[in-house]
């Protein structure tokens, strides 16, 4: 049995909290509330996030940071992502301070730090030194949190320069509707989680536009495309797009109105104003701010990526979006990949 | 303007057909029904298979194959996968007896050759030499025929050993919502298209079943994962399967309603037996033979591909759907990819 100390509880940390104690580890459930951790403790639900849902009873929530992470040899961020940097930098003294207690890092945020640009596991690196850990892996794949919370059969990626520290995390979350696949390429899978949100606005703008089955697969797969010339630039494994954080994530953004980002979309096809989409949502799409992420770093870099370049436009520019679908099909006609790899 | 021989006008070569005609070519769509080629002159529609879609009146129907072929530049071949053979041999005698007569050959067949196990191209090249050709290129990827006629913006894959011929084929087909790329890879071109199918037959079984979207994506995904380790160890190029007929096809197939092979799953997970399932849908589902073809291939060549072999168990040996679930489920952690690739 491992001590687990998971930080935030939404609906994304409860469940994975709940999930490994169902598969009965010692788990530590953090919330920066006071007001939040009583009730979670007194009601053994998380009404606000995922309704009538039963916590396991043996879940254990607390909102003293120390109590939670105190000898963890798992310490698991599931905060927003512009909430990592300061959520590390109240851990770091407690690791900085034991030298002999060296925990596994995690983290199951998705996206990209506002203002840095920074990925997730690049703000935990540089807030906490590796040297202070065994190893930071990432969590991330095709998974509504209320699915999980039913038994949905769920399968996600567990990457880790340390392919020990992925081993690791993969053991304590399997289960029979829990699977997790180990993968070393951090950036590949970061970078895809945070981009796919980008094609996502466009799946859902190619649906409120009144487009149907071919156009969603061709926006998805040529999106795809891009997203894995820019990743492999950037040094990542191109096969990682293929995987869990790369295809299924997308499957389920650019095809589910669960998705944030394929609802605004959605909206903007139906010919709604981006101010309206955004105060109607009442909370963060983050493909919005990504889309002008990955502007500048397909100008950086010298790669081409005409799908999300159009989404730009449409968001930052005022194109209309018939305007920029009639010049993607302009173009020249294309090789389908203008890279190659060998298999080794 | 090019003279461009359409050979089956099933629903999928009238569109190919028309699409081509408003494109400005000169097309000559053959069937080998009289009666067909007569009702689609007289009519300008193509009821049976398009309802009440209206034909481009330029295009020229016939039922005599020497008037579609002679002296076309392009020969595309859209008859069922089975038929393929037979009339790819009554086109090779008029190849044969005019030596400076070499069109380019294509296909838009999806599926193996029945009883040889063979690819569509594999069995044009058997028929026809490729010295009697300018090229042979594959055109294949996610694309319903209706939506098609109805101008939704679609993207296809053109693929050849000869990028020369894929080039001219693209540029023939291409229009303002009608895309094609072109690829190198016929071998994983077309082992996407036809593996796919079986993949399709497993996610219509989970939705039948009751399960949600993030199990969806990890079958699709994961059964994508095993494609390619197959394709990979048969020749084919990792990318491909990212691309059009790949992730492509597989998301259209793996999510429609429209498409037979997830409907026959799907009603196998809602109980019904094989025997009954293929009864009622009255025509061929194509995942049901490849599944023994990937089996065979599988074993043959030492690749493991467990959503296959779960899916040969329910159809071929009785297994029930739960019980090969579960045996999944159980299976040791592994990596996500277990070949690595080199990106050059």
């Amino acid at each position: 049995m491992s001590k687990i100390a998971v930080l935030g509880a939404g609906s994304w940390g409860t469940v994975l909290a709940n999930l490994l104690t169902d598969n009965g580890q010692n788990v530590y459930l953090w919330t920066h509330s006071a007001d939040q951790a009583q009730t979670l403790t007194t009601t053994h639900m998380n009404e606000h996030y995922l309704g009538d849902f039963k916590l396991n009873p043996d879940l254990q929530i607390t909102a003293n940071l120390e109590t939670a992470i105190g000898d963890a040899s798992v310490i698991l961020f599931v905060v927003p992502t512009n909430a990592v940097r300061s959520v590390a930098e109240q851990v770091q003294p407690f690791l900085a301070a034991q030298p002999s207690w060296r925990p596994i890092l995690a983290h199951a945020a998705k996206g990209l730090e506002k203002g840095t640009e920074l990925r997730v596991s690049q703000v935990i690196d540089e807030v906490i030194k590796p040297e202070l850990t065994s190893g930071l892996v990432v969590i991330s794949g095709p998974s509504h949190a209320e699915d999980v919370a039913t038994h949905d059969i769920t399968t996600l990626t567990a990457a880790s320069t340390s392919l020990a520290a992925a081993k690791s995390i993969q053991k304590l979350f399997m289960n029979d509707y829990f699977r997790l696949y180990t993968n070393q390429d951090v950036l590949g899978v970061e970078m895809g989680a945070a981009l796919k949100n980008v094609i996502a606005i466009g799946a859902g703008a190619l649906h409120g536009l009144g487009y149907g089955d071919n156009t969603k697969a061709a926006l998805l797969t040529r999106g795809l495309a891009e997203i894995t010339r820019l990743g492999v630039k950037m040094g990542a494994d191109p096969l990682t797009f293929i995987g869990l954080s790369g295809v299924g994530d997308l499957i389920v953004t650019g095809t589910s109105v669960h998705s944030r980002n394929w609802r605004a979309g959605n909206a903007l096809g139906q010919g709604e104003t981006l101010a309206n989409v955004l105060a109607n949502m009442g909370m963060v799409v983050e493909g919005v701010s990504t889309a002008k992420v990955v502007h500048g770093l397909a100008a950086e870099l010298g790669v081409e990526m005409p799908i999300s370049d159009a989404i730009y436009r449409v968001l930052y520019e005022d194109a209309p979006l018939k305007q920029v679908i009639a010049d993607l099909m302009k173009r020249d006609g294309k090789p389908e990949f203008d890279f190659e790899i060998e298999t080794l």
